[in-house]
């Protein structure tokens, strides 16, 4: 007992890589008292070096790391998502005691929260898993947080995330989602509304470029213009500053220099997978993952573009009528997230609050933008709307972007751009108001061919009809 | 000892529905000694009567049923898949000895399919699953078999198979295809094929209805006209009598009268799923998938019908322009599902042999079609084909009908009739043959905000850049 005086931390880090060091920080820079662990000593000195003047202290021996912690402990872990999540429990579990708490900030698949979940909580152990967003920089001065389980335990922390996180109008981006895994659940969905709007964002690039010619000069200036508009966002800052980038090296700008193979950790892809078992259509998303897939695929791309005899032409849009397309498909990417927000809200009974994750996306997160206001506005009228489409101002802009976003689809179509997350936020709008699809026909194909019966307009029942008494 | 002269059977069957009864019938058709076993006293019957010049045998009891089968036991499983599988095999595990043959033929998940091959190889039973395709006609007539897993196994019921299997130039539509669960593979590929094909066909009749104005006379004509030439397939041929048949009851088509909400088993979105596992592309399959759940969303739809005043308007395209856009989209669904099959090959060590695979495809199974008659001459070519798109004389094919098909999709496109399926073929063959994607964006902004690297065109390595030290 004579040792419990030296319990000075509120807080520890676990894994002090760029993410775990700049949260660490940006803790202490509010006054909080927190500490870190890893295994690397040169993470520690990285820790204690860039901490000099709040006196950050950081741990190799995690029993030494663990007893400098007020009781019930708070430990945050930002290792990689997998089985390096368990392995560190494992070696925590036995240096805790009932009523600590610890949290998962890393990308871990919601799944694997929701058993963490239940195995910890058998132990006495509180476990909470919490997306975080913004990078890097994020980290270090501001990020949107997506907290998801223990109520009780985020209470206990809630005062360090409120001052760390991003401000938006004082309304810091983090808050309690809902119970079980749905702040890793909330965190994925963003990733997949990411890697839609940088498929986007991509596709415009490639029209500017192959389309219309423009050199990165040109390119950036839309970029940097679009960003001080409606299209205001993190994503389309940073892809303009790509564009003045110069490598020093070779003296050429660097963005020509990368190659055109996009690489994945999964986020993307767990966020379509989970859609499909939930049976909620976002087709965008899918589109931005497969596409990156495609990408990989570079030698057969060449021999296909030699064979083929590619030969993109120019395009015939203006850089307003571009402008409105990417709003309208942007706005679709995000509708399409939400709308899988809703459906696993009542699936896995997460009951979220859609106003709340767009008040804590607006901003330190990647996709934060402008236009999440528009979003917060929709909900904060109505929480209960199913679908981003059905709130009115929205339906206000969108009706005043379709024709320009027909027009610039067509014209790549015409011209051989490729487009796929264009196109597919396009057809899922032109399908979603569509009161009466052919679908009836693909109900009366598998009756035909497998007597997997069909339902009717005009009774109830099920039906199945003799269809080869034609033959 | 006394009673193996009572072993009477080659094969028994277990589950009588109409599939498993079907393809008993057509077994016994085929002058093979086989029976089958229910717990449903009313499929035996059936079974008995429509068997009754066969003086086919049933059984309820299920010791007594295994009691009569040959040694080594031969077991085919058609019951539905998912728990009810291992249901049966836990019963009938005790009747049975080393060295019985179960053969699954029912639409079991691959994983399912591997994780009992497991463990009955532990208790010395083989177990290979075979995806069967060809609907209620084809287990009657001739289905198409893609058996995989033990050869061995395989090899004491190819004689049965081969004789049951539909046929094409005398070649029967079943082949072993691999070890493991290849076979459940294949079909599960096969079905994400069916659904795209499915969904374009949809597509279409969106378009001849909605868009052309055609009754469903005129579009019985266009589908049994397509049936006959470049177009000839199962699919085109069912659709073509579909829109023929009348609801006596009400006096109208019954195509009319079915719900526009598309139902799914599942193995569709498998497809996806394992797709985006493999980050293998298959775009066309995924909106096809996602396209079927949008369905689901009625009311939705009349909703936001009504709040975006949706009038579609309609379409200058001509019935030959718009059977080249089907052909062209057509291949390329065939080509995605292709190419999954050569990655998971690659990847589970499937050793699969494409032009098998398309032989046995060619009759039977929902996806037969004449187009792959010229699938199976690519492969004759040349077995080792990356993706169809490489063959020359399907190149040749789809460059002639390059044209129609991007003036299908723009008239579309500017009217609003929604066609998900088409347009993802299109960016697909778009983006497939840009030998530079503008993906290199993607990684520099991944490594902008997240300091994910990238590699370079000039040189190898890993690369970062500190991006923000423009800001």
């Amino acid at each position: 007992m004579a040792n419990i005086d030296l319990k000075k931390y509120k807080l520890g880090m676990i894994g002090l890589g760029t993410m775990g060091r700049n949260l660490l920080l940006n803790m202490a820079d509010k006054g909080f008292s927190v500490t870190g662990y890893d295994k690397d000593l040169k993470m520690i000195t990285k820790l204690e070096d860039e901490g000099k003047d709040h006196n950050l202290e950081g741990f190799s021996d995690i029993k030494k790391f663990v007893s400098q912690l007020e009781i019930p402990r708070t430990l945050v872990l930002l290792v990689p998502a997998g089985p390096i999540v368990d392995s560190v429990i494992a070696e925590l579990k036995p240096l805790l005691s009932k009523g600590d708490i610890i949290i998962d900030s890393g990308n871990s698949h919601f799944t694997d929260t929701n058993r963490r979940v239940d195995e910890l909580e058998k132990e006495g152990l509180h476990f909470f898993g919490m997306g975080i967003s913004g990078g890097e920089e994020g980290a270090r001065f501001g990020p949107s947080m997506m907290p998801g389980g223990d109520k009780e335990a985020y209470n206990v922390v809630k005062d360090v995330l409120e001052a760390i996180a991003a401000k938006v109008d004082n309304d810091p981006c983090v808050t309690y989602l809902g119970p079980g895994a749905s702040g890793h659940f909330v965190k994925m969905v963003h990733n997949g509304i990411e890697y839609a709007i940088m498929e986007l964002i991509a596709e415009v690039y490639g029209i500017l470029k192959n389309g219309l010619g423009y050199s990165n000069e040109e390119i950036y200036k839309v970029f940097k213009k679009w960003n001080e508009g409606k299209l205001q966002s993190f994503l389309l800052e940073i892809t303009a500053e790509i564009f003045l980038f110069k490598d020093t090296e070779t003296n050429t700008d660097l963005v020509d220099q990368i190659k055109d193979e996009a690489r994945s950790k999964g986020t993307g892809k767990w966020t379509s997978e989970v859609s499909m078992e939930l049976q909620l259509p976002i087709p965008t998303i899918n589109e931005a993952v497969a596409n990156r897939d495609l990408s990989k695929f570079k030698s057969l791309r060449v021999s296909l573009e030699e064979a083929f005899g590619k030969n993109e032409s120019k395009i015939d849009v203006t850089i307003d009528e571009l402008e409105d397309a990417f709003y309208f498909s942007m706005i679709s990417a995000y509708a399409q997230g939400m709308h899988l927000l809703v459906q696993a809200s009542k699936e896995y009974q997460y009951n979220l609050n859609l106003q709340d994750i767009a008040k804590i996306w607006r901003g330190g997160c990647i996709i934060r933008a402008s236009f999440l206001e528009n979003i917060y506005q929709a909900y904060n009228k109505n929480n209960d709307l199913e679908h981003l489409f059905g709130d009115s101002d929205i339906q206000d802009i969108i009706k005043s972007h379709t024709k320009n976003t027909r027009k610039v689809i067509v014209a790549c179509v015409n011209a051989g751009v490729g487009i796929p997350a264009f196109a597919s936020t396009l057809t899922y709008f032109d399908t979603l108001t569509t009161a009466r699809m052919p679908s009836n026909l693909i109900q009366a194909q598998r009756d035909f061919f497998g007597a997997h019966t069909f339902e009717r307009i005009d009774k109830p029942g099920i039906f199945h009809a003799d269809w080869n008494k034609l033959s």
